[in-house]
């Protein structure tokens, strides 16, 4: 099958027939996702219109961007599809979202309207994988409460005074959600010579992770560090409580780079408070974290402000794909992301 | 070869046969270093009296402890074996050091003296290198400067505002010294990706680092992150200076786990302190770092207090050394880890 069939060339196609592509990134994030490269590829798909998202909040503005467009290139800040806007953008019949979740962006009406989409969460995939992995290696050797006792000036003898540092190589890693992810982080754990186990109610039969799967109980009680992998579903809502944290081995580790809502997150301020596990946090019940929240004092805690798909390579990577899924859209091909309703409601 | 040659059984041998050893391992990591397993293989090999270092500083209680004793396991503290130790150990023929550096252990007299010593240093390349990578991995990341942004205060979107992260698979590593921990750290790097390149002038023909070999300068001026792993001699004194450190990209990354003669760290301060560059360090000319250092108040740095071999993993594994080289010497093989006065010179 040909990959290039149906893309225009860039010499003289006319302009009707060429695909009306409507690219709204935020200016903040343009050049991150779509690069030079990114760019002439697109350009050789179709007639490309920029329009920062900031730009389409009114509906009159959406509807003189959109009114003629086939394809929307998506982030974050897109106005929401629903009726209305999908009645401005008659000619819609493509959606290709650069960022992860789609829960702002699509409707009910979207759904009904059986308008394919697609969204580039893959190229974010190893980048949340690679913050976990470095929050776990962080915690196993401590370098929180060793940077965080220099840093508020003890004295050195006393900075050196934590709980003596383990290496990953022969760790127990616990990791909680089977996702895209969560297999990731599996690999580069491995990689570096860790033991893991891995709690997924929904591991096929014959995967490779069986071998390695574990009641969520068993996971909690035989880690020395834990990492949530899991999605954002009603179904993993506070699957982590006070009860599973309280079976965390003493000088445990905690990691979250996925969702809060997985964890009971006072629970585990109670925890890590205790001084009897670490954590290391990506997200929060409470995003932005207000300034003086309590996680921000802990020493036994490393904190990020929910960044962990952002890399200047899934950014790239995120760019990609959007060119790719574009190009067998335009194909006849399915789009190798594409989602349906049914799987953004597994998806969290 | 029998490996369990002339070890005495543990039932009835005579006390005159067997070697008397002497373990001086400091309290605080007598059970890091001698858990019960290496204790009961130690108990195998001959007579283990145990005194702590700092109960062996008077030549006096030192000649009490020492004057029947065949060979020594030493850590800290142990007393620096000159002319007047050693003719208050005359039956010594052989020191297996638990630690790394016998720089402050050993002496003329003792070399002259053809003593075989040995050490466990092997024991803690793996330990190095995880922290070498632990640093790598959050320097990429930001994880530094988010996390102190965070815990400083600042907003969620100020605290967000650092120079995009960058992931390691695919980023630049360039490691100078291809030492046994160099040569770990590089193992792991290319286990998640990194593109590594190494200075090392002494790699010899044939080895596999050999088609990654670049020159210093090279190496400093096309790497996202630089590691230094190679050994504090007179050669490699000042090795990194403000030349080299110029040559780093902005927003590049420096980590030093090995030692700080290695390299000008005022200059680095100034490269760091102006955030074209970040670092992390667990190294540094003055240790005990003063509590007013300077080092300690850049957001941009991470720093732990010299604890890079200082595992639960490295030490367990270094009261297997010890076990294992005293077995070969007791066999009347050659230990392994055996050094002479050169190589001493050349691992510095």
């Amino acid at each position: 099958m040909n990959n290039n069939k149906g893309v225009a060339s860039t010499s003289s196609p006319p302009t009707a027939t060429r695909l009306q592509i409507l690219l709204s990134i935020p200016d903040a994030e343009r050049a991150a996702f779509i690069s030079p490269e990114t760019r002439a590829a697109l350009d050789g798909l179709g007639e490309v219109t920029e329009v920062a998202p900031a730009e389409l909040q009114s509906l009159g503005a959406f509807s003189a961007a959109a009114a003629d467009k086939d394809a929307f290139i998506t982030a974050w800040g897109f106005p929401r599809l629903d009726a209305e806007h999908l009645a401005a953008a008659p000619n819609l019949k493509c959606v290709v979202h650069a960022a992860s979740s789609l829960h702002a962006l699509v409707s009910e009406d979207f759904w009904a309207a059986g308008i394919p989409i697609s969204q580039a969460g893959a190229a974010m995939a190893p980048a949340v994988a690679e913050l976990s992995l470095t929050f776990t290696l962080n915690l196993l050797r401590r370098v929180h409460r060793l940077d965080h006792g220099l840093r508020s000036g003890a004295n050195w003898d006393d900075a050196r005074n934590v709980q003596r540092a383990r290496e990953i190589s022969g760790a127990r890693i616990g990791v909680v959600g089977a996702s895209r992810t969560g297999r990731r982080y599996i690999e580069a754990c491995r990689a570096l010579g860790a033991k893991v186990s891995v709690f997924d109610p929904y591991i096929p039969t014959g995967d490779s992770l069986e071998a390695s799967s574990a009641t969520l109980d068993d996971l909690m009680a035989h880690s020395d560090v834990v990492a949530v992998h899991a999605p954002a579903t009603p179904e993993t809502a506070g699957l982590i409580g006070a009860a599973e944290l309280a079976l965390l081995p003493d000088g445990a580790a905690f990691v979250n780079t996925a969702r809060s809502t997985i964890v009971d997150m006072e629970a585990l301020y109670k925890e890590v408070h205790s001084g009897r596990i670490d954590a290391a946090l990506d997200v929060f019940d409470e995003e932005p974290l207000p300034a003086s929240d309590p996680w921000r004092s802990l020493p036994n805690v490393l904190l990020t402000p929910h960044l962990g798909g952002a890399t200047v390579d899934s950014r790239r990577r995120a760019g990609g794909i959007v060119v790719d899924e574009l190009r067998r859209f335009i194909g006849g091909q399915p789009m190798e992301h594409a989602l349906t309703r049914a799987d953004l409601e597994r998806m969290g």
